[in-house]
């Protein structure tokens, strides 16, 4: 980008009274931010009113400063970028939601923001115990099955949901809510530091921008916007974490939540979610089965955990049955002199098989094996 | 009932090859038992085929001692009777089933069959701790709030469930699985003893018939046709309490599961449920409401646990806000300027109600109040 062009994009989002939606409208008025601040003032003031093409006709406060030390910031690493609105680099998932943010800062790896699948997990900042190990094994899973975990670097579930991904030697996002010269908290220095050589940094806000709080549910469109899904692993009722599942759903992203006791503060949150639609899961294979990916199986052999389940004891058990059944209507004395078993034992397989989608019960006690799905 | 149709009615259930549903097959045909027994067996042949009609026209074996041992544990109690799928006091929803019982043999207060609300609660024979404790709470909330606990006098869950409305000072039915003259399992002597008392004992065996595998599954479908609702408080994958829930969902009653970790085979099947639709509870509050009914609010206070929750401090909080919002749609700026807070604080505040369904955040950076739902 020539040096002109992207000044005129931060003097855009520095002037005051021009939030994103005010910005994009200007930009589809008059193209480019150079255009934009050459145009005479009437024409700015048909479309932004006379108080806010008076604004766009002045220098904003600070915007020198902020041209330059961007300007240093991008020189400083050869891995940062300022991606605007017009960039043909810009992530096309996030241009398309409702609020795409007119820049992005990314200090690590650009192409981690178009990674085949990108799975957001965040949660509570003060999660119990259980709760982080949950986010770094559940990211650890999905990461090793060849999934970008997207989090917010925040304490807590997003810190474990990164950790968990790194560890797994994948590639994760951080969508920070400061200026990407700030690290915020700042026991994430190091944190920061690894996520940035492994996957990215993220952020909509100029250099300097120091946490302010309003900032952080902002930010979490990001989050969402960039994932395919979002994982809530842990969330108090009236948690930002529920701001960005909302939003999740409302961007046509999946929803996932991971149950837990009735008793915890920080599963409310999460059950919350469920009854309102998300899914309950239990493992990253639940997960990754809903988005139509897949684990790698080769050579795993059986691993307790959130990976995986074993289900194939209950398969072999009706086989025997299953077959005796064949494939057309079946009354039980038929059933019991094909197979042999007594009364009660064959009632009580027939009701398993039954439960499990296999058998259907037909009036007149006639049993039906069913087509698999 | 006179002898003579007591008789018959046994004498029905007990002949060989004819099960509840060629029974209903049968009595549709003729009328009542002793009507059909009259037959000649050209007709009995017509409708049920030669074997069943020769099996029809002999006297079963045991059928006199049976009759004699009925009468007698009939006459052994004035709280103990015998409900003909005839008879104007067999529960209307039960009758509307797709698998009605012939007989219901009842001992207690028959009056309970047709209690304004029923709930079963149902769950693993070896449930966690938690989960009994879970059951025991439910009931007792349940009970507390006027409802009748339905059951099935297994060991777990439903003998924590039979407990709490017990001690509620409820009512409640236990839908065995033996002849109402055995208690299975032996070390519910005691509690069926109460349960009689308080409520009722319920079986649609014969007198004598010993615990058989076959028949608890199949119980299971009296638990739910006679409840508005079934709430599965643990199960593992597999389990009865599956089952119930299925048939449940079959006879149009609602399931509601609690949730528990992921970790917990015992909350597997929750899990399962919820994520086929069941409802997630979290509160004996929760099903109330989802049957609409409601729990007594007067002079309780405050109370943890599973009855209730405090949400009103929220409501509280979003006041003033909504309160300078009105009506109409309102810009940041303007409400800023009325309401006095600061804008970070402001636009936090904004998404919390957001998020509760208070406001809306409309195009342009509008926001505007809901309708009350």
């Amino acid at each position: 980008m020539l040096d002109e062009e992207l000044d005129a994009w931060l003097r855009l989002k520095l002037t005051p009274g021009v939030g994103d939606a005010t910005a994009r409208k200007l930009l589809a008025a008059f193209g480019l931010p150079p255009a934009l601040f050459a145009q005479p003032h009437a024409a700015l003031s048909a479309v932004a009113g006379p108080a806010l093409a008076g604004r766009l006709q002045t220098e904003p406060e600070g915007w020198r400063e902020l041209c330059d030390r961007t300007q240093a910031w991008l020189e400083g690493d050869k891995r940062r970028r300022l991606l605007t609105l017009g960039d043909p680099d810009y992530p096309p998932e996030l241009l398309q939601t409702e609020d795409p943010p007119l820049l992005l800062h990314v200090e690590g790896d650009t192409a981690a923001l178009r990674h085949p699948l990108r799975l957001a997990i965040v949660g509570s900042r003060n999660p119990t115990a259980q709760g982080a190990d949950h986010a770094r094994a559940f990211a650890q899973a999905l990461a090793g099955a060849g999934a970008c975990i997207v989090s917010g670097l925040a304490l807590g579930i997003d810190a474990a949901a990164h950790e968990g991904a790194l560890e797994a030697g994948g590639s994760t996002l951080a969508i920070v809510g400061t200026g990407l010269d700030l690290v915020y908290p700042n026991k994430h220095q190091t944190l920061a530091r690894r996520i940035a050589a492994q996957g990215a940094l993220v952020s909509e806000y100029l250099l300097g921008t120091p946490p302010l709080a309003a900032n952080f549910p902002r930010r979490n469109r990001i989050i969402s916007g960039l994932s395919q899904g979002v994982l809530v692993v842990e969330a108090a009722l009236q948690s930002g974490s529920l701001i960005t599942a909302r939003q999740a759903a409302e961007q046509g992203r999946e929803v996932f939540a991971i149950p837990g006791s009735i008793h915890s503060p920080q599963a409310r949150g999460c059950h919350a979610l469920i009854r309102q639609g998300a899914k309950l899961v239990e493992s990253a294979q639940d997960i990754l089965e809903e988005l139509h990916a897949s684990l790698p199986t080769a050579d795993e052999g059986h691993k307790p955990g959130p990976t995986g389940r074993d289900e194939g004891s209950r398969q072999q058990r009706g086989d025997a049955l299953l077959l005796a059944l064949g494939h057309e209507p079946c009354g039980l004395d038929a059933l019991q002199a094909r197979c042999g078993l007594d009364t009660a034992t064959l009632q009580a397989r027939l009701l398993e098989l039954e439960f499990d989608g296999l058998v259907a019960r037909l009036p007149g006690g006639q049993y039906q094996r069913r087509a698999a799905t």
